[in-house]
């Protein structure tokens, strides 16, 4: 059977290919979600400044996770195929050293997921060494935006569970819960069944609040009749779940009605459009030209969609100028949004895995979809 | 009457002294707590990747704050003195234009607290336009670590109510409660008392589990007898708390009732060294020489504290090498630990705020403090 240990070996084995590509000697990983791809170490750094440790993947032979005392045994126990070094002088010093042991000459970091300062403390130490350090982009993510079947099904009860949450909340909200207490509901469910949390602050926005697509919950209670837009996610298991759904309390007002069903047709229209092969801006468009058709186009200023895996943004993205080829098991969302500033707004979103002709729809809930 | 428009305005005064005595015609300020110190604007940034904004602060002239769309009504509401601008082609072409009509030449980034990425592709376009962009550090920091009578009463309160919350948790704690479910318990009532939330993993670690200052809260269960480390801190208003105590369910056993004293003795010999004037690592050696007399000098590894404010860890570090003098106004935790790998770990924290001839210690609480 194919532990963890297997599945970062043959991950390995696809980023020492793109690193011999470019001429490098390795690979020094920064990010969070490329350091557990590769690792399975699961430790998450704490802001900007306080990493959880680094890998180096040399390009041949036993790769590294350096970390500190902190994280000596989790790192050990969760990443067995990697020799965990600690950093007791700091990571500078102790790169210069594993470099030289190592004869690495040339070697690339994560340009997009270090700091300016540390990135130029790591360059200059190795400049006096000789050894160049280069700023690369996407080595990881390129790899990690196709989910392999365990990912695809821990996504999958991620989903599942998310929408369990969401159906135990939404008999508990009623007229006069401001958003803020709805907010801590869901994400009090999430914790209880299991989840490690929100992959993202959970937002309720209701009426005009609504028309914010970030919108954070407030004291601000929710009415009858006004859309409320639900965006909520979960990790499970390390992998994320993203989901929106617009629900009104009471009756249902035609204006209201119009507007989730503009919405949902935008929705369906980019789902129809997601297949292997088929450029990302075309599902974009899909939704986009009927939103603009309704006479929406000034309505509707974020991305159709985006990926998720062990980050909640993850690639590919579904805008407007993202020319990339969607391929076979890619797992992206599908969200629309139609907002009306100061009177309200309307997100539908589900999430999809990419097929050779279509898409699996990972989402059963129906909540306010097909009005 | 100051209202948070003057608060930020001083601020402003003191900073644009600093880069003026650089040689700097502005800074680039893309830290979170920085930007929020600064400007007001209480938008948080989504990971290393996703910016919720960024300040430019003139020398002279009327401040700006970058931000885009999804931000827009917040910043304007938030951050009166700011005139905010939306980057609608990315951040770099808005800085190029608007270095421009500023007759921007030379100007300073937070080296910290931006992506390599990203400052290169500003440093690289700025050299296009003739304007040195220089990475700075600790401008905006070092400011903060010297609280206003404001931020100090905000952290009071925050500090008070993150008390209540153990107080109510601490009857609900029983022998076969998990750390998780401890955790969780923990930071549903922080939101229900109307906390914005933990302002770090809140930490729940039984017997061996807390001989690891860093543990996520696990599966395991809670049994009598043992000690129980609870490090939990939350955000109000924008201000974090940080407190540790070390519990134990029914009959506290001899070694342990040892253990605890220990580092309470420790903690009460740092408390009485903080005050202005003294060098940091007086404070941190106050509390280690006593846990190395001990004969525990390799079980406390970490520094014996930090700053709190807008965020939970800020300068001023004390640790060993730490050379800085206290200031009055500074707010510090002191927190020494001792941790017996294996078998179990102690660690006892307070907040206190740095005067003439002592510190004002912000905790009330005595849970186990004083055996």
């Amino acid at each position: 059977m194919a532990g963890p240990g297997d599945t970062c070996r043959l991950r390995l084995v696809k980023l020492r290919r793109a690193l011999l590509r470019r001429g490098l000697d390795g690979l020094l990983v920064t990010g969070y979600g490329n350091r557990r791809y590769l690792s399975g170490y699961t430790a998450a750094d704490m802001g900007f400044a306080e990493s959880a440790g680094f890998l180096f993947i040399p390009t041949r032979g036993t790769p590294f996770l350096l970390t500190d005392s902190r994280y000596q045994t989790q790192a050990a126990a969760e990443a067995p195929g990697f020799e965990v070094v600690l950093y007791r002088k700091g990571l500078v010093p102790l790169l210069r050293s594993l470099f030289a042991d190592l004869g690495v000459r040339g070697f690339g970091f994560e340009s997009a997921y270090i700091s300016h300062a540390l990135a130029m403390r790591i360059i200059d130490a190795c400049a006096v060494d000789g050894i160049r350090a280069r700023g690369v982009s996407r080595l990881v993510e390129r790899q990690r935006q196709v989910k392999d079947d365990d990912e695809t099904d821990a996504i999958r009860r991620s989903v599942l569970l998310n929408e369990e949450v969401f159906n135990e909340f939404i008999p508990r909200l009623v007229p006069g819960m401001s958003e803020r207490e709805a907010a801590l509901v869901i994400e009090t469910l999430m914790r209880e069944k299991g989840a490690s949390g929100p992959c993202f602050p959970t937002i309720v926005a209701a009426g005009e609040n609504g028309a914010r697509p970030h919108a954070e919950p407030s004291a601000r209670k929710i009415k009858k009749g006004e859309p409320v837009v639900i965006d909520m996610g979960l990790v499970l298991d390390g992998y994320c779940s993203d989901m929106t759904r617009t629900v009104v309390l009471g009756k249902v007002d035609k204006k209201t009605r119009e507007h989730i069903r503009l919405v949902r047709r935008a929705q369906q229209a980019a789902i129809a459009a997601v297949r292997a092969g088929t450029s990302a801006r075309v599902v974009d468009r899909a939704a986009r030209t009927i939103i603009r058709e309704a006479g929406h186009g000034d309505n509707f200023g974020h991305a159709t969609g985006h990926g998720v895996g062990l980050e909640v943004h993850e690639a590919p993205a579904l805008g407007s100028r993202s020319y990339l080829r969607l391929r076979k098991n890619m797992v992206v969302t599908v969200e629309p949004g139609v907002y009306l500033p100061g009177i309200a707004g309307v997100r539908l979103e589900n999430m999809v895995v990419v097929g050779e002709k279509g898409c699996e729809v990972l989402n059963r809930d129906t909540t306010f979809l097909d009005l």
